[in-house]
C-alpha cells in the first residue's frame, strides 16, 4: 500500500488551505479570452515601479550570475539611516510575509496560540498552522480590530500576537492612544508583530508610526513592505524592525539568500524616490474619494479606509459579483475567506481605472 | 529584567549558526580597498545569465508592480515539459534552498531524526535544527557519501534523507547503481531529498537522472537549481519534482509568492537557452582539467570533482591560505564549517580567472 504522505505531514499543515491571490490578468487571459483587464484585485501601486528602481535593476542585470548580498548590507544601511535605527535592528525578507512567517517559525511550538483579529491578513493564521500552532481570531469591532479583547485572549499559551495597522482587507486603523493602550498591557514576553504595510498611504495625524514604540517595548516587531506605495510587489522585499536579539534570532531563522539582487538594489533606489511617493500618496488619496464616491452613488455600504483598497458591501452574496466583474474585464478581490461573504475589496487604481471598475459595478448591479 | 528572545526562542534555533556565503566581491572591496576581484567563492557561472534571461527580465520590468504569479504556472509548464514529468509535481521555490526547508518544515516534528553526510551541504543541519529536530551525519567515505552507511543509520524517528549529488563541496558523485540499491533499502515512509543542484555539469554515463527513480519511488523528491549553470544566482529560483500528493504538501506550506516575477520569466527563458547551456557545460569541463593541471603542478591533493568546484587540500590550516588570497583579490571557500580545516574550495571560472587563481595560490604557498 502506497504511503499517504499527505496524512504524514505535521498537524498543521493537515488543515493548511493555500492562500488565493488575487487573479493574475494572465489567468484571466487565458481563462475568458478576454484582453483589456484592469486588475484592482491586490492593492498593487497602479503607478508602476519607482523609475529610480528601475534604474537601479537595469545596471545590476549582468551580475545576476551572482548571488545576492546576503546581508543585505547596503539596503540595510539605507533602511537604517531613513528610519533612525541601527542597521543590526533590521531584518530583511522575501516580502514582508516571509518575515511574518520567520517570527512564527522562530518562536512557535506546536499547540502555542498566536491571538489575532477577525478579518485580519490571512497570513497570520496560514503561519501559525505551518507551525502547527493555535490560531486565536478575535472577533472585530466595527471591521477593525477590538484590541481591549484581544488583549483579554493572551493566555499563558500566547507567544505571539499580530496587528495588522491598517488593517487589510478592511482598511480599518489603530490610533496611537489605542495602540499604546494595548501594548502596556501585553505581557512582556509576548512578541507583537506590529504589520505596517500599508504604512506609508496613511495621513490621519493619531496614526501611530510603530518604530517609535520600540524602545518601550522590546516584545515589538514592526513589519514594512515594498509591495504596496513603492510598486515593487513583483520583486518581494520587505523588511522588519526589532531590537537586535530579535534580529539576531531572525537572521539565524531566515534563508541565508532569502532577498534577491534585484530586489536590494530597487529597494534602496526606491526609499529615495521622493517625488514618486508623493504623488502616490496623492494618487491614492483622490482615488480613495473618488471610489467613495461612486459607491455611495451605488448606494452600496463601504468600510472607510485609509489603505489603498476600499471593502464594500454588496448587499448580497459577493461571488457571483466578482465572477461578473471578471466578464467584464474588472479583477476585485473575494473576501468571504475572510468571514465577509457579501464584500468584495477593490484596490485603488489610476483614475480612468476606478471608473471602469464603477461603470463595470453599476452594470453588473444593475 | 528584561526578556531573553534569545532565550525563548524553539531549542534548535538556539544551536543555530547562520550560514555563511562566499564573500561578495563589493565586500572585499570595501573592507580591504581593493579592486579587479576575481570571485571563485560561491560556485557561481563565470559565464554570467543567459542572454534570453536577460531578454525576458527587460520585457517585465514594467510589471514589477504586479505580485508575481503565486502558480508559476508558465515556468512549471515548461518545465514539465521538458523534464516528462506533470506540471502539478513542480514545486517552484526561492532557490532550491527553499524547497529543502519546506520539506523540513512540512514533515519534521521537535526530535525526529534527519540522515545526511559528513561533508554535504551545510543547508541540510540549518533546516533541520529550525525546526528542532536532530540531525544525524553520517561520516563521510573518500570525502563522499557512505550510502550503506546511511541506510544503517537510519532509525524509527528518521523522517527524511537529503543526498547531494554531486556533493558540494567535496564534488563526489554517486553512481546509478549505488543510488538504486540505497533507495530500494529505505523504509517507504522515509523521504529522499536528492538534490540535483550541479546536475547540469554531470557528464560520466553511471550517473543517474533522480526524475527517472520517482515512479518506483514515491518516497522520492529530486531538487535542482537555476543558481549554477543557468547564471541566475542572484534572483534565486529552484524546483522540486515529486509525487502530486508531495508537491500538494510543498505548495500549502509555500508562501504564495515565494518566486518572484523576474526569476519566473528569467528561468523559463533560460531553459530553452541550449547554446548558453552547452557553452557553460564545455567551459567548466576544460576548466575543471585546467585547475587540476594546477594544483598537481603546485602538488597539492585535491578531491576529483564532477561539479563547477574543486576542493583542495592545502597540506595545512587553510584559512591563512584563504585570507592571504583574498589581500592578491582572489576570493575562494574556506571549508572548515564543513569538517574539512586544511581544504579550500575553488570555483571554475573563466579561464583567466582560473589562471588568476593559480598564480596568486602559487604566490601565497612560494
Amino acid at each position: 500500500m502506497p504511503v499517504d504522505f499527505i496524512a504524514l505531514a505535521n498537524t498543521g499543515v493537515q488543515k493548511l488551505q493555500p492562500y488565493q491571490p488575487g487573479k493574475p490578468i494572465e489567468e484571466l487571459e487565458r481563462e475568458l479570452g478576454i484582453t483589456d483587464i484592469v486588475k484592482l484585485a491586490s492593492n498593487e501601486s497602479p503607478l508602476g515601479p519607482s523609475p529610480r528602481a528601475l534604474a537601479a535593476i537595469r545596471g545590476q542585470l549582468e551580475n545576476l550570475h551572482r548571488y545576492p548580498d546576503g546581508s543585505g548590507y547596503r539596503l540595510k544601511a539605507a533602511l537604517g539611516e531613513r528610519l533612525g535605527v541601527r542597521a543590526s535592528q533590521i531584518s530583511l525578507g522575501n516580502g514582508s510575509n516571509d518575515l511574518l512567517e520567520l517570527v512564527a517559525r522562530a518562536w512557535l511550538r506546536p499547540d502555542d496560540e498566536v491571538v489575532f483579529s477577525e478579518h485580519a491578513f490571512a497570513v497570520y493564521p496560514l503561519v501559525t498552522l505551518a507551525c502547527s500552532a493555535r490560531p486565536v481570531a478575535v472577533p472585530a469591532r466595527d471591521y477593525g480590530h477590538d484590541l481591549p479583547a484581544m488583549a483579554e485572549a493572551i493566555t499563558e499559551r500566547t507567544r505571539i500576537v499580530f496587528i495588522a495597522n491598517p488593517n487589510n482587507p478592511t482598511g480599518t486603523w489603530i490610533s496611537a492612544a489605542d495602540l499604546d493602550h494595548f501594548l502596556a498591557r501585553v505581557p512582556k514576553q509576548v512578541l507583537v508583530v506590529l504589520d505596517e504595510a500599508y504604512f506609508e498611504y496613511v495621513e490621519e495625524s493619531a496614526y501611530p508610526d510603530g518604530i517609535s514604540r520600540l524602545t518601550a517595548h522590546p516584545n515589538l516587531i514592526v513589519t514594512r513592505t515594498f509591495s504596496k506605495m513603492y510598486g515593487l510587489s513583483g520583486l518581494r522585499v520587505g523588511y522588519a524592525i526589532s531590537s537586535l536579539d530579535i534580529a539576531e534570532v531572525l537572521n539565524r531563522v531566515r534563508q541565508p539568500f532569502n532577498c534577491n539582487s534585484l530586489a536590494l538594489v530597487a529597494a534602496e533606489a526606491a526609499l529615495d524616490d521622493h517625488d514618486y511617493l508623493e504623488y502616490a500618496r496623492d494618487l491614492n488619496a483622490t482615488g480613495l474619494a473618488q471610489v467613495a464616491e461612486g459607491l455611495e452613488q451605488l448606494q452600496l455600504d463601504y468600510i472607510p479606509s485609509v489603505g489603498n483598497f476600499i471593502a464594500f458591501d454588496c448587499g448580497r452574496e459577493s461571488m457571483p459579483v466578482y465572477e461578473a466583474l471578471l466578464r467584464e474585464g474588472v479583477i476585485v478581490r473575494p473576501i468571504g475567506g475572510y468571514g465577509m461573504p457579501n464584500h468584495l475589496r477593490v484596490s485603488i487604481g489610476l483614475p480612468e481605472e476606478n471608473e471602469r471598475f464603477l461603470e463595470a459595478l453599476a452594470q453588473v448591479l444593475g
